[in-house]
């Protein structure tokens, strides 16, 4: 069968449900713990910071299909199902006999795969009664998306930006803003956190995890308000299943067999829900596709971290998680472009990669940005700095298929465009983008102040 | 039938041949003239500075249906069919029983239909043998278009760019640059012409008129250059008949009959590609179809301009063309935002509105961007501030229908998303922008200078 350049589902083809790979994990994720007790948190302990459905996501580690409200279906058609594209041009121009396939998550006005989860999140804060919600936001994706499905249900949205991109990214603020969202630089002076911080480090560009404290802080302190998170959680992962659903019902539909699974990895949100339904095969011994994680080499949580309970964020308000960590301390160099910047990874992909189910690799930022400009010639669309370390290591398994001659089916997740991320392009088209590889004792460091559990 | 959120078109489904509305058209729109002789353009004229092949494209009157291609349609396929999108919640939001659609043409990296043209200026130029090609480009998505279809031909591309959105669109200049083309805020020193504008008003923000007088000099003044332009011509209406091909050709797949059809109109490529096919079944009788061109309040071509033979250029060095105009000295207010900044309009759409064949309305800027915002908001999509004209006319017919009771169904060209408008939208979002409308005395004034012809 010939395979178009893009494969577009039909509605009725799109998922109706989620799919929740913990199900089909024998080890499952650690659970999140109290850092007070050092016990699981509760159902009732997550309610306070979470919407009360979102939270019995949260501990669901056993039902492997959860339903998609019609709402949030609804919403879906509006930007999905999304295209996985046949990479005619770049296999071309790479002279290699690997099929390529990218499955494209860029074509809606967040300009990323984060809407997935955010309208899911947003619906379920609906659905309890709630005023708003709040959130922190990086490269500012996660953030646009949670305006855009807040303003879709009438909900108000506080988010807190990391400093740098605050200033750095001035006009992914503005979308927030057309969507109505409140914006905060974060650390600011709105929250203790905040407060604290600041006068701790008056000079710091801000951190994800500094952004996370005074999000939980502003939900938990306003009547009405929970937090939302937009990647790490494994609710998220569940909501981002509808990427690898999508994809491998487009696969099925033209008996296309993926040999390698490729995906930027930072929190693992796109990651986990890209290789869901491929890496519950692999689980239920029915395929032995290759799963690839690609983190920045500026912020190697899964190549250099060490795996154990860890706080979420920088202030040390959220729950224990076990994962792959650099510290909640760690924060990425300045010249950092682009997200990927957290320092754990989702308890899901950390245990999944502790059981050897899935690789890492970590791609440092220049070469990552000429993939980005190669691919962007070849094949049109400007990627986002995030997705291009998928595009990075998808252009070399193809080119080592150059040099062995194997077709290998090589598919990877083109998660966003790099519409906002011009002055990191400008900095690459200067040449004056740089490297920057943590040293051991920058890591040591940071995983020195690893909490003690109970 | 059930009519999905979004119709795509399956590849075989694609036009193989763009359509000439010419050649259904009773009265043709006037041929250029050469403004030294007073006579109608020769082919070798033309040829000195277009592609030949595209001269021969811009003669043709007569031709209805011109082949694309096939390294075309396969460019195409990298981003096309794009889709035609039902907004459901749109039209809930609004309580209107009209059914809406719109034809979707921001999901490719320029940002808007301009590639449509682009790639098939860049493909002839290519076949000529030519080194490589020149153009201008105000807001700059013409820009990034051409950039992108030199760079997929291995061509070289030099852009010359309007001096205030070369300054408040930095981010756009980038992308250029990203795929290769060199961009030169106009009017700049490398031209004679140049060099003439600025010493007569140093202080000008440009204007397109002045930076398409750039570019043909540095077309014909580079061997193995030529010059090629993103709207106005024939050629390029001919090749955007793209967006109205598959826009009719998933109408009629769902047996959807448009009572209305708006586009917005700078320099008539959208509107004239959008509407091709159905004001080619107007002019043969067969369809009653309301056709409206929604033009800027700052820039009124169609509804305050004059049918006559003007020059193309602000230089006077381009051929004179008859079209609605305001006068080729005309600049728009500063203020005004985004493109559809031309002072005239192209011949075809120019003829078939002194028909009667379609109407045209303007919109002033803060009415337009309340539309795009409410739109963003509800169907989940930034639009570029063009295509909100195109909104603004959309809402306010359904509004209509919603009075009147009537179910008639509206189709609007959403040509572009707004991602590089957002200090537009930032000035929108704090309340400071303002409506310029030009005086009878301004519009005088610039008509006064009307070339003479022999």
């Amino acid at each position: 069968m010939e395979i178009p350049y893009k494969i577009y589902l039909e509605e009725s083809e799109m998922p109706k449900a989620w799919y929740n790979l913990r199900a089909d994990m024998k080890n499952k994720p650690a659970p999140l713990l109290n850092p007070g007790t050092g016990k699981p948190m509760t159902l009732e302990e997550l309610s306070q910071v979470f919407c009360r459905e979102l939270a019995l996501q949260e501990l669901d580690c056993e039902t492997p299909y959860i339903p998609i409200p019609q709402e949030i279906q609804d919403f879906y058609k509006m930007y999905r199902p999304s295209p996985l594209v046949r990479a005619y041009c770049l296999e071309k121009k790479l002279g290699t006999p690997a099929h390529i396939y990218y499955k494209f998550e860029g074509n809606n006005t967040s300009g990323s795969h984060k809407l997935n989860s955010a309208i899911a999140q947003a619906y379920y804060a609906k659905q309890q009664g709630l005023k708003g919600v709040t959130t922190e936001t990086g490269a500012g994706q996660w953030g646009t998306a949670l305006s855009m499905a807040c303003s879709y249900f009438g909900l108000d949205c506080k988010v807190f930006m990391v400093k740098i991109s605050y200033e750095q990214k001035p006009f992914r603020r503005e979308v927030m803003r057309t969507y109505g969202a409140s914006v905060t630089p974060s650390p600011s002076n709105t929250t203790q956190v905040g407060r604290k911080i600041l006068a701790e480090f008056p000079d710091t560009n801000g951190s994800l995890g500094c952004a996370i404290s005074e999000a939980v802080e502003a939900a938990v302190s306003n009547e009405g308000y929970r937090y939302v998170l937009g990647s790490v959680l494994s609710q998220v992962l569940l909501h981002q299943s509808v990427i690898g659903l999508e994809t491998k019902t487009a696969m099925d539909k033209y008996g296309i067999k993926p040999d390698i699974i490729i995906g930027c990895a930072g929190g693992g949100s796109n990651l986990g829900g890209l290789i869901a339904p491929f890496a519950g095969q692999k689980l239920r011994g029915e395929s032995d596709v290759r799963l690839i994680a690609v983190e920045p080499a500026s912020c190697p949580s899964l190549t250099r971290g060490k795996y154990a309970y860890d706080f979420c964020d920088t202030g040390c308000v959220c729950p224990l998680a076990k994962m792959y960590t650099l510290g909640s301390s760690f924060i990425p160099s300045p010249n950092h472009a682009g997200g990927l910047r957290y320092h754990g990874m989702s308890s899901i992909v950390s245990q999944l990669y502790d059981d050897g189910l899935i690789e890492a690799r970590s791609a440092e930022q220049t070469a990552v940005f000429e993939a980005a400009e190669y691919f962007a010639r070849v094949e049109g669309i400007l990627p986002a700095p995030e997705s291009s370390h998928a595009i990075r290591v998808a252009i070399d398994e193809a080119i080592k298929c150059r040099e062995t001659g194997e077709e290998k089916t090589i598919v990877f997740g083109l998660t966003g465009t790099g519409y906002f991320d011009l002055y990191a392009y400008q900095s690459f088209n200067d040449g004056k983008m740089t490297d920057y590889i943590p040293t051991d004792e920058d890591i040591a460091k940071s995983l020195s102040k690893l909490p003690q559990i109970k």
